[in-house]
């Protein structure tokens, strides 16, 4: 464990008992958010941070639940005491969002109004419905306005929805690797990584916890399919190029190339640990956001009430959301009249590189995190 | 059926008792290929022009089976009185790839020596086994050489390795949105698509059809994956983008988006018909296909026995085989001293754009085409 890391860090339950009306017009009566949190709230509470995860992310974004954890949280480059979101200065958040399979209530939780698993008939949920349960943990919490909302991928999606649906509680937007809305392409992806899991036998219609199952098949080919848009061709042929997996061709089908070998260990890894209804309802989730729709595609005018500050950031070989879907956003904050910085960053390593310790980003985000005003130190 | 149709067509079948060794080392003792042609062949016969298909093509290349077919062959645009590969001029010759499942031998034949279905005893192929049972089918017809071999993608790699084989049977060589070899993230694709198909619990190790399954998740899976490869994001979003398919955002797992319901229709509709263990062998020949590979590395080299007259073209939105591959392919044969024409063409369509009418794709390859000496009209 590394002495510019948050260290051991132990999940929170925030229980909610407050309803939540979603977006599909459903009403959770009731449930969790696990959470972590990192650093320390000063005197007025204006030193918290909320980090929004992505895709199959969780609460568990830096530091370290045990000892001999071989690795930390997921955004441990970008967390932490002198990184970009300084742990020292800033109080961070980060929960397992509504939905997920991480302790916050969602597919593989029971329903207390059945005593049942939840399974697939869990409700579908939007990137709004993420924020308003988001919100509800920041009134728990006693925080009344966000130093910043921080996220890349989907998790810049909830930022973004946050500057929207609550102006007056974040200071500052920090929206990474992400886009307004999905394209067809990227929707059509989802799609495919769904159709895989729903047509596994063993889905069993999304009940296959009650039945003892798991479409372990499926969400393989999903977490196979979703790897290859996380990284670029160029990472890719860098990190594999054609190279082989056994001494030489065999003419069979088992791996013949380090790729295929590469992408069959992390289908398993992830098949092993995500639950499938929750893979699902999160890439409907990324879907539905379209936050320009309710204004006739005009993003300026969803944003026109927002009154953070952005930065927003990309990378040039992300070809799930390619650069001009970030700069689609900030023309329409610019059209809205709102203070926005921009970078492209210059990085071989696709989608994936919001995650990565990636110098020139380092330097960007913890430049901008450093002028984030705080009224004290902790 | 149009006045520039090469009209009703009919297939016919080569049985080849000549044995062929394949790069696996196995050896077919006989085969069939099914093979159409169209126009006719002349005098000294050096009007012959060889097409090769794609991933999923076959021997019906042009034309009609039937009166009342609703479509014609897989490049009707391309061939026909008048088109690009004018059958006024030239004698077309289509065959249906070995291991193919459109009636040349392949894994749904069945196996002479042991009275069984191949299934997935069928051996692996490469386009270089390809290219050796062509030229058992041109010795067959009595063709010395090819005034042209041409295909497309998978189709011209077969073109390519017709020069580097058989150098002096053609004096064209037309390789249209093709690739010296797959890049690791075409693998990666390739492999999520068999993974697809393998991991069907309706593959039964590839024997389904002696039990009577089909592993049609698994090859409908793999189609809708391949169709977004060949669609560009930029067509996918003219011809979708957002589109609802009902009349609004019902959350649940419908078809949310028109671009689901398509692609689930083409999954349907390709699982319906193709067989899965040719789509794998296809699949791990494209993978395969690497002619600099016993060069070093170096393609001048593996191309520098070839006598023919290139023309490469790509389509500047085609992201499975992006123009700087077809640029490959160039610099190899100018650095060869060889005689190439390159244009990339500008079109919105993605990989599939060399199946289409592009006007400026199409006045490139009849001029071309037009070009090409044929010693007397037939």
């Amino acid at each position: 464990m590394l002495s510019h890391s948050v260290g051991l860090v132990k999940p929170q339950a925030f229980h909610c008992h407050q309803p939540l009306l979603l977006s599909c017009g459903q009403t959770l009566d009731q449930y969790t958010l696990m959470y972590e949190s990192y650093g320390e709230l000063n005197a007025d509470k204006s030193n918290a941070v909320l980090i929004c995860h992505a895709l199959s992310g969780n609460h568990h974004a830096a530091g370290y639940h045990r000892e001999d954890d071989k690795h930390p949280g997921w955004w441990d480059t970008a967390i932490g005491p002198g990184k970009a979101i300084d742990t020292n200065r800033f109080f961070v958040v980060c929960c397992n969002n509504l939905g997920g399979c991480s302790g916050s209530t969602g597919p593989v939780s029971t329903n207390p109004n059945t005593g049942h698993l939840y399974g697939a008939d869990f409700p579908l949920l939007t990137v709004r419905d993420w924020v308003n349960s988001q919100h509800q943990l920041m009134q728990h919490l006693g925080i009344a306005q966000w130093a910043a909302v921080v996220g890349g991928s989907l998790g810049g999606m909830q930022a973004l929805q946050w500057t929207i649906d609550y102006p007056d509680t974040l200071r500052h937007c920090l929206c990474i690797a992400s886009a307004p809305n999905l394209t067809a392409q990227n929707i059509a992806f989802n799609e495919v990584a769904r159709q895989a899991i729903t047509s596994d036998p063993d889905f069993c219609d999304g009940h296959y916890l009650q039945v003892g199952l798991r479409p372990a098949r499926g969400l393989r080919l999903a977490r196979m399919l979703g790897h290859i848009t996380y990284l670029s061709d160029d990472a890719m042929g860098e990190k594999f190029g054609r190279s082989l997996q056994r001494d030489k061709i065999h003419y069979d089908y088992g791996s013949e190339f380090q790729v295929e070998s590469y992408l069959r260990y992390q289908g398993d890894k992830f098949a092993d640990t995500f639950d499938a209804n929750t893979y699902l309802l999160m890439t409907k989730a990324l879907d539905y956001f379209d936050p320009a729709a309710e204004f006739d595609g005009e993003l300026s005018r969803a944003l026109e009430k927002s009154r953070a500050r952005f930065l927003i950031l990309s990378f040039t070989t992300d070809w799930r959301f390619q650069p001009h879907r970030s700069e689609e956003i900030v023309s329409a904050l610019l059209e809205a009249d709102k203070d926005v910085s921009y970078v492209a960053i210059e990085s071989n390593s696709g989608h994936d590189a919001f995650l990565l310790d990636i110098p020139e980003y380092m330097a960007i985000f913890t430049a901008y995190m450093q002028q984030v005003e705080v009224s004290d130190a902790p």
